[in-house]
Parts: C-alpha cells; structure tokens; sequence
C-alpha cells in the first residue's frame, strides 16, 4: 500500500509539510556496501534548489541533506537509509489569507474535501517542497543503478514554445536555468517568463527524461509494466497533467509499419534497432534502448492575476496568491523528473534481478 | 509487489496465454453483499470480444464468463472471485513461423531477453487476450462503485483524425464499431481502417474515458495519487505509448489564469466549477467533478508489410506477421480503458473509506 | 496487502469455496525455465488428500491438479501459474443444519459478523479444503529452492502424548497414516485417535517442520524476518494456536549461557555450531543450520458431542455437527506445514537475491 | 514489500541504528483529525526506556520523541507523523571488541553473512533500541483504536517460574520493575535476576498481551489472519522465540469438547461466551472477546560468561559481551509487545472499514 511509498523493492516513504520543521524520506532496501555519503546527494538537491535565479521562487533553503542511518563508513549497509533537510526559510505570515480560502487549481479544496483538515502553510504536504525528498532518494537510486545507466533531462516546451531538436546540446541544460538543451530557445524562454512573471502569470512546460544504458528486461508485466511505472511516477510530479513514451500520442497518427522499430544484428550479437519509437519498452519491458518519456507539466496555480475561490464556509471569494511561488513549475520539475525515473529503474532492477538472476545486461542474441 | 496484480484493496490478479486452455483472474477485496452474477459481466466482455465486425481480428471467442468462487446465492460473500474464459478458437499453427522470430514492435523480443524463454503461440501472456480479464474485472469494480459512478469511454482520434467534439454524441458511441461518439467521424473511419487492413497496414488511435459521478476525496497522495495511478492503468494496457488527465499535454500551453478552474458556492453549498481544465483531479485527489483522462495507442504492430527482424538464433529476418489481428488496437482498447478506469476508483474508494470513515459523498461546503 | 495472497515476489494468491465448483491458486513471480508439470505436484496433494485411512475425513476427493497457464512445453516462463482442482464429493446437504447456526470454535459467528453473509457449505472459504491450494503452490516453491533444499515435517505430539525423539527415524513418518517419526508413538495414536472420533470427539496435535540446506541470509529484518513470517504462515493454517522456532517457549527457562549456540571454524571456512536453540534463525535471518519449527493444532472443533451455540436469529440452539470431518485436523496440516514453510522460504530467497545478487549460499568465512 | 515497515493502511516505517545520530520512524495511513502531541507518546517511552532500574541496562536515554510532521495545531492531518529520538548515551567504545567478532546467539554473524558489511557499535541496526519507535507508532495506533480498546501487557514467567494467575493484579504491573502482575512472583523474580546478573548470566521470560474491548470482524483471511499477523508481530521482536493465541500450545492437548468456546445470547443481542479458549479469534477473525497473546523471549545473548565464537576472519575466538545490557530483554519486551498488538489491530481496524463500511463494532446478534 503506497500512500507515502514509492517503489517495491527499492522502496522510498517521505514525509514533511512545507512549513513543518523538516521533511525527509526513508530509503529502505538500498543494496548493501554502496559507497555513499552526503556529497553524492547534495549536487542533485543544489540543482533543484529554490532562489536561484529570477526564474524561480525566491524562497531561500540550503536545502543541505543529513544522512541519519543506514550508512556505516562511507558504505551503505543494507539497512534504511533516513535522509533529512531542515526547513529554514519558512515566511507562513504570507499564508495567512490563504488559511480558509481554497485556491483554484491548487490541492486546498481537494485535502479539505478528504480529510476535514489541513496544514495550509505554503500548501503543506501538496507543496512541490517534498519532491526535494524525492531527488535526494534519486541519488541514492543511481548509486544502485551504476555509472553505466545515464539519466538524464531537459525541458523541451515552455508555453507553447518547443525547441528545435536539431540544437540539442546536452551540454547546454546546465548552462541556463531552464535546463534548455537549445539555447536559442533558451534565450526566448527566459524573456518570455520573466515577462509573464511581471503579468503576475504563469506558464507550463513539457519536460523529457532520457535513460541511457539501463539494461533489457527491465519491467513486471502485466501490472507492473515499466512504462506504466514510469507513467505513475511522472504523472505523480506536481503540476503533472501527461506523460508519453517514445513517440507517445505521436505514434496514434504513425501506420503500422512506419511505427516498426526494425531490428537487425550487430556484429558482436549485438541487437540493433534502425529506430526508437518505442522509447525503449515494448511489452512493458525495455529493450536495451535509450528509455525516453515525456511529461507535461501545467502553468504553476499561485497567481497574482485574481481569480474566483471560494472558502472553508462556503463563501465566494476573489483569490489572488501573495507568497513566493515558481512562475514556471517545469523548471524545477526537471531534477524531479530525473530522479523519479532513476527510482522506477532502480526498482525493476532490484526486481529483475530477484526472478531472473542470470538475466543478460545487454541486448544480445542467441540469450544463453 | 504487483507483477500479475493491480490494486491494493480491490485486487485483480490475472494469470492466462493468448493460447493456452483458459484465461482467468482473481478478483479478492470486493465487499460484501453485492448482488452478483454472470450476467453482470457478460455484457461488458461482449463489447470487447473479438471476431464482431470487419474490423478487428477474426478470431471467434464466444468468451463466456464464469464464477467459480466468493459468489454465494446471487451475493458476494466478501471472499475472492474467481472468474474464467476458456479459450476456444486458437490457431496455434498460423504462430509456427514465429516461433523462433521476433516481431519489431512486439514483445517478442523482450521476454525473450527478460526471461529466455516465452510462449510464442499468439503472443503468449503479452498478448492482448489477456485484457478480457481486465474487462470482467472492471464489471465487478462498476459493482462497488454502485449505479450512481458511470464510466463511459469513447475513440477520439483514428490515425490523424480527430471526432469533432461539438458533434460529441453518447448515443452513437455503442451504434458503429469502432465506439466512435461523432457519427460523420465514424463513417470516414471504418472506410480508412478497412482500406488499411487490405493494404495489410495498421492504424493507432486515441482513446478518451470519463467517470461521472465519483465522489471528492479518492487518491492517496503521495505516491498514489489517483492521477497517476490512473496513468498507470492506462499506461499499461497493451499498444499504449500516451497518457493524459484533463487537458493533459495542452495545458503546457495555457496562461496559469486561462488554466484555472475557477469556482463557486451553488445554492445548497455544492461547489460548482466554471471549467474542468484538471479532469477532475488536484493534487492527485479527485474534485467530484467528471474525471477526464485520455490515451494514446499506437498502430498494431502485427503487419502483412515486411519488416526487417532477428530471430533467436542472432539472425536477420524478414518478418510480415499472418494470425488473425486487429487492424486497430485501439478499437477493442475502448472497453478495456472503461475497465482501468473502475478498477483504479473502486479500489481508492474502498482506500478512502479506511482512513476516512466520514468523508463526504459530494462536494459540499462547509465539510462538516 | 494480503487478503488472499501469501509471499511478495514468490506471491500466492488462492480462491474457492469447499463446496463451490473448484479451488484454484495463482502463483506468481516464479522464476522462469525450470521444468514443471502435473507430476511434480501431484504426489504432495496425495499426501494431504482426504479420504485415505480411516483417521481422517471420508470425503472422497481425487484433488487432481491442472496447470492452465505459466507452462509452457515444460518449463516455466515466468509468467503466473494458474493451477486448479475441480472439487467432486460436496456433499452439501449435510450442512444445511448449519446454515443458520454457528458452530463452536468455528469462523461460522466470524465470518457472519464480518461480512454479514457466508458460504456455510461446508465451511466455504474456511474450510481447510483451500489448504489442498498451499501445498500444491509449495510443490512449485520447492522448484524454486532447488534439490538441496529439504523441507520436512512430521506430527511430535497427539493430544498430550509426545513422540520420543531417541525413535526419531524420518522414513517412519510416511509409513504411517498419522506422519508419526517415532513408531512406537504411532501406534499409541492410532489406537487413541479411533477412541476419539467414536466417541464423537476430537484431538489436537503438535507438528515440527525442519527446513535442512536452506542458505545463510533469508529473512528481511526488521519487520518481514524470517522468523516472523514463518510464524504468521504457520499461525495462519487452519486450527493453528501456536508457533515456536527452534527451543521455543522452552528458551524462555534456560540461562543466557546454556541458550548460546556456540560457534567455531569448520576446515573448510565453513562456520560449525555446537547447537541449533535459535532454529536456525539469528536476528530475523537464517544461519545456514536447519530451520526448526513448531506448530500447535487445536481438537478440531467440529464433533459430535453436542454444544452450546447461537444462531443467525439470536436464538440459543445447541450444535452437534454432522458431515465429514477429521478427527484430528493436525494430520493433514503436516504437509500444509511443509507447503507453507517452503513458500516462505522461496519468497525470501527471491528476496535476498534481489538485494544481495552476491550473497554467499553457505556459512562460510570470511565472507568474501 | 516490507523491510522496514510494518502494517499495510496503519503503516509504520522505522530507522535508525543503536548508536547512530538518532532514531526514527514514519507512521503513514493515520487517519486524520485525531488530537496527537508527543505527551501522547511520551508515556510510552519512559515505560520502555533505559536505565530506570538495576533490572535493565544503565544505558542513559531519556528518549524524547520528537513530532517532525503530519500534525497540524495539535490535530492528525492524514498525512505521514515523522517521529524522530536522537541518541544520547552511544558509548562505542564499548564495543569495538566486538567489531570483527561474531557474539553466539546475536545477529552478528547473520547480517555479516547477509549484508557482506555491518555497523557493530551497539549491535547496530538489530539492537532492541529499534523497538522504541515501535512503542511511539504503537502510542499513535492506540489514538486510532479510541479509548474503548485497552491494550496491556505482563509478564508472566521470568526463566521457569511461573505467575500465579489466581493472583493478578493489572494494578501491580506497573508497581514493580518488571511488570509482573503478581506481587509475590515479583518479589521473587527481582531477586533471582539480580543473581543472574551479578553471576554475568541473563534470564528468559514470556509475556502475555491482551487487547479488551476490540470489535468482532478483525481480520483479513486468509492470508492476514488476525492471528497470524499477531503471531509475526511478536515474533519479531528482538529474542522472541515462540508465540500463541488463547490456550496456545496447551490447546492441542484438549478434547474438542473441551475446548469448545461454548456461546449463548445475551439479553441485549450480544453474543456470551462461555470461555476464551480460542483467545479472541475465529478463522483468523476477531470474535469481540478480550484478545489474549503470548510470547517467549529467550534469555539475553550479550553474557559476560566466555562462550565460543568466531570472527570476520575465520578464528575461532572466545567471546564476552561487555558493554551495557539487560539481563533479562524480556522487560523492556512488555511495551514493546503491547505496541504491536496496538499495531496490527490500528491496521486491521481500517483494513475492516475499508470492505465492510457498515460491520457492526459489537458481536451482536441478529447482525442486520
């Protein structure tokens, strides 16, 4: 049962509220003797970190990660690993006028409806806060996973705005603060949501995951398919209202043997595909191929511009949200991305290994 | 640990081969005391069955269900179901020349490389005959959900073309075979999807499925928001690359006041939504608003088109795939994305009520 | 969550009713490509069939087992296993008597009080008929542990008579009907228990199951240790009040000193104990010694002697039950006890290998 | 899957090693609005915590337990209650003689062979100190059961010598240092454990938990028997060795007609029992009766009379465990015991709502 879980076998519970005293997450069947320690974490948290730039929210955390068990000399032990990070910045006074008024767009209503009750400083549980949680427990998940499964991802859609395909330059995310892998793109993003930040506005954003090098079998079927667990983990993601694989709603319009990703043999045994269409999972397992998938993240709720609410009596009321908030969601969204499906991977690996302990790491025929 | 299962309290394990004696699952957590019987089933796995029309597989499977257990004089006894459809028309001998083959496109190749070893005859348990389950399941889940929740789904999209919502008809859905809710849509489909087939070609589809009627409150945030367990469900029915909730992938393209949904008090405290941009769901809880949420298939991978493959031996191949095969997936996809849909709300309805006994039934304000 | 499935990733889910149409189980997540068919579960069914002395129940059931899925050409594939038993000699009539009273010592108040509805056929979902699915789902765990894993069990107490472990002779236990390892035991038993049943009375009995060969390093500390799952499996049989691993309750009156089970090296690097108290369990993981376990079956609670009881209407009736029973249901759970002990052993070695793909298979060391 | 959780919708996750910065745990599932402050926990904690009398170790903790989320101005939120203690006392150097040996009896060598690694300082993550959590969540699963179910435990057997039931007092429980419910026992017990230490010896006990008050319906068969879930609770608790429900053991040497709980009505509907040999339970379900539970906890491992052990590098070597002990862990057993019986019936409790929203909290007859 997962409320707060993620993951079977490689398991992650967090917890925290946005303006609670800490949040943090649990770690549970880590492989043992893994070399880990804060460092290997703190880079991906420093990536998401808020008040970075005039492009996100101007909220000021460290966001500086303890590791509290689960670790014994620089090596995991097989026990859970409990990672933590202090909230400082919290500025609740500017929630004040948001404590009995439900945001349109926002978790306010919906928590309210289910549970009766709640913590509504900077939105609480629903806050993006907690997916530092998940990009530091992501760390963790590319340790399991290894240097030869790469993860990866950029932001390819702001607006309605794409990047040409043809700049990609995987060099170029981390050189912007909109992890754009296009920089010309990149330069028109930046004006344009700075100028929509000025409207008191917001925009979206689509964001796309690459996985490199994660071997083939990977994936539970029936239920457990690995592109149904990588579409549960991205949708899942704040603000998150689409994912696709591969050529996802794409393909619908493709014919059948246009959508083909034909297969011939590689000198070394080697399979070769002439195309990924299928970005990488066919049957709900992966093929050896890169694991591509996208997900579409809507404009951030909290806007200046008025809109109509209505509050915790059943009132009307006008809605404007003060506090500091991302005009742009997508963007921090990105390391978020990119540790939920290192999570997903982690997981079928682990899960993989335990049915099928002699499975190959590569795409080679004849298998035995 | 699900491989097999889907759900937490409502819990359907499927077990079956395209080609072996019987399909069946296990459907265990349904309450108590629902009146139940074969008939309440059928009618649903008629809509899926194969061999109807023109335009999907020929393959004739009267599909007839069976209740082998947990049904006690016309009543559940709150023990497991166990449904089972014998299979009767396998032609074993079309799948010889796949045998040793892989399919591009297919999971041939992957449970090859997952488990070296795999039924071929007619895509063994990854074939899509495993769905029917899916659908005599969802007719028990439509069961806890009680008459006042319909789930309803509709193809949106053959290829490139779409149905034309101001046309949007419940009626014609169930009137043309291709569960087509724009009749002028519909006759300019059933002419490409038959010109598609002779040219031994397959089309893709989209899929749209609404659930009217369900009350606020289901989704268990964090990690099992219904959102993305409903990505999940869609996700991991067979052929399907795309998943989005609302206006999914189009919200990315919305201002953060066009996307609001915004609201207010009715007269007796009901909270009426000027808009639906979020398919009924925020912060992965659902609004009591329809619940909105589309896929994509991708065209059929099964062609008479020659493509290039390997086989088990590390060989290149031709492969052009005979057997009996749907020309469009997405087509018999429609029943079983209805089926998805009530077993992912049945099983957080029953999840709701565990941990909120008193929750409300409608979107009313105050909450207490 | 478990209502009707045992095991995580080696995971059994079973259904049907003593007197429904059939009993069936799934099993999923087994490993694929090793050889299975009907043969090599048969015989273990045999074993626990009733029927077949005059010490246990007269119904006459050939519990034949199916395989319907999983299998293919003689090898599993790793897909679910769907395995079932067409249930022949109901005899129902005999219980319409109960079908409103509610029996002693019996689930007949529980289950009413539950779910408000039962079976009463025979038990339905109760009876110890669903075991007949455990021990045929634990003939393909032994698949999965190997040949060099034997799991054992034998009956050590009947009523308040204990077997003299100075006549323990493993080969007694199946030359006798009541799985009795001391022969002279045996002998008194049978005596005693045809005393019992006519005079409409019944006995309890304790079993010990020994699992020899099992790897160091099963069990997933803290809270799926591998002790506590064999407790809640053994806890879980039908009739079942007590469970102790190795010394047991017996641990309790002995001194720290003489409870240590004292280790020195083997030639070889193999660890040697001068004893086996704990049962082959430290910490919730296994030592690599035997695994010991007990279990303590109450009289069976259907007899002929009348009781005291209550009926559906509140009225106070008194119960004496006819039908077929067993005058002691301890017999038949010696296999169930085998089946369930090597079900939680197969889960947990999927489970260790899963994180610990380089574990040692023997108490050697060091470990590396 | 569980590690390092426990229950499935009450469901606890801890963390944490003996000698680490803290310890800690996540209680995911609890319902909300329900009033909770650590001086709701805190009593719990002092019962269990170190250093409190010459009978257990002198380890200094005061084990303040701090809430980190999931409150909201004193009201549960329905979201995860991070509970966290930080150690104080670690004193490792104690220990560091045991770092590359195995103690006989411990976990040492397990998790060595399990895990390839440990952390030894303090017994590291198989230490009893991980049982304080279990007694906070159990602190918090008593706010979920509601003050009409009583959850208490004694002790009563120290080595071989038994209670006298004909004297129990619950007032005297928590009158003596070892929560022995029969003064004049107690009185001999200090006095023998006193001995046991100073001869550097340690001593068994069993402890009985009984939960009053709690509603019929309790138990998911089959596979999550209210028993059997019991059963793996308290077998896993650091140095339990068996564990029985009702009569246990002794009931398998009773005649059916004997133990048959004989059952009339009550004035009121309510169903009276004539005795609890069944200790509460029914088919693994719950018959409303007081639930009456045992368990053996064997004699304390870390001894400092010399025993025989080996090390990391394969050497036979002599072993005495100094550092801080309890000469009898069975004590500080007792909360630990009467939290997981809180536990697994918190989970149970919501499990039963979620299938039967409309069960009665009663064993009243008729049911409808």
């Amino acid at each position: 049962m997962s409320h707060n879980s993620f993951g079977h076998l490689f398991r992650v519970t967090t917890w925290g509220e946005s303006h609670g005293p800490a949040i943090g997450c649990v770690v549970d069947g880590c492989p043992p003797r893994l070399p880990l320690c804060e460092a290997d974490i703190q880079p991906f948290l420093d990536r998401r970190r808020p008040g970075q730039s005039k492009l996100v929210t101007q909220r000021q955390e460290p966001d500086t990660v303890r590791i509290l068990s689960g670790v014994h000399e620089g090596m995991t032990t097989g026990t859970p690993i409990a990672l933590v990070i202090e909230n400082q910045d919290q500025r609740s006074r500017d929630y004040g006028e948001i404590k009995d008024r439900f945001r349109p767009g926002h978790a306010d209503l919906t928590y309210e409806l289910k549970y009766g009750i709640r913590d509504h400083r900077g939105g609480g549980r629903s806050s993006a806060r907690e997916t530092a949680m998940r990009v530091a427990a992501g760390a963790v998940a590319r340790k399991v996973l290894g240097p030869d499964v790469r993860v990866r991802a950029a932001m390819v859609q702001l607006g309605d705005d794409r990047v040409d395909r043809s700049n990609w330059d995987w060099a170029a995310v981390d050189a912007n603060a909109l992890f754009c892998p296009d920089p010309a793109a990149a330069a028109r993003w930046e004006e344009r949501l700075l100028a929509a930040r000025k409207a008191g506005s917001s925009l979206g954003a689509v964001i796309e995951v690459v996985a490199e090098g994660a071997p083939p079998g990977l994936g539970a079927p029936i239920y457990s398919k690995l592109d149904a667990d990588i579409a549960a983990a991205l949708m899942g993601i704040n603000a998150v209202k689409g994912v696709e694989i591969g050529d996802g709603f794409a393909a619908a319009a493709l014919s059948g043997e246009d959508n083909a990703d034909e297969m011939r043999m590689g000198a070394d045994g080697r399979v070769l595909f002439g195309a990924n269409h299928a970005g990488g999972v066919l049957g709900g397992i992966s093929t050896g191929q890169p694991i591509v998938a996208r997900f579409a993240v809507k404009p951030t709720s909290s806007i200046l511009i008025p809109r109509q609410g209505v509050d915790r009596h059943g009132r009307d009321v006008e809605v404007e949200t003060r506090g500091r908030h991302d005009p742009c969601v997508g963007i921090r969204a990105v390391p978020v991305g990119e540790a939920m499906l290192a999570l997903v991977l982690a997981d079928h690996l682990l899960r993989h290994r335990a049915q099928n302990p002699d499975a190959p790491s590569e795409a080679r025929l004849p298998r035995n």
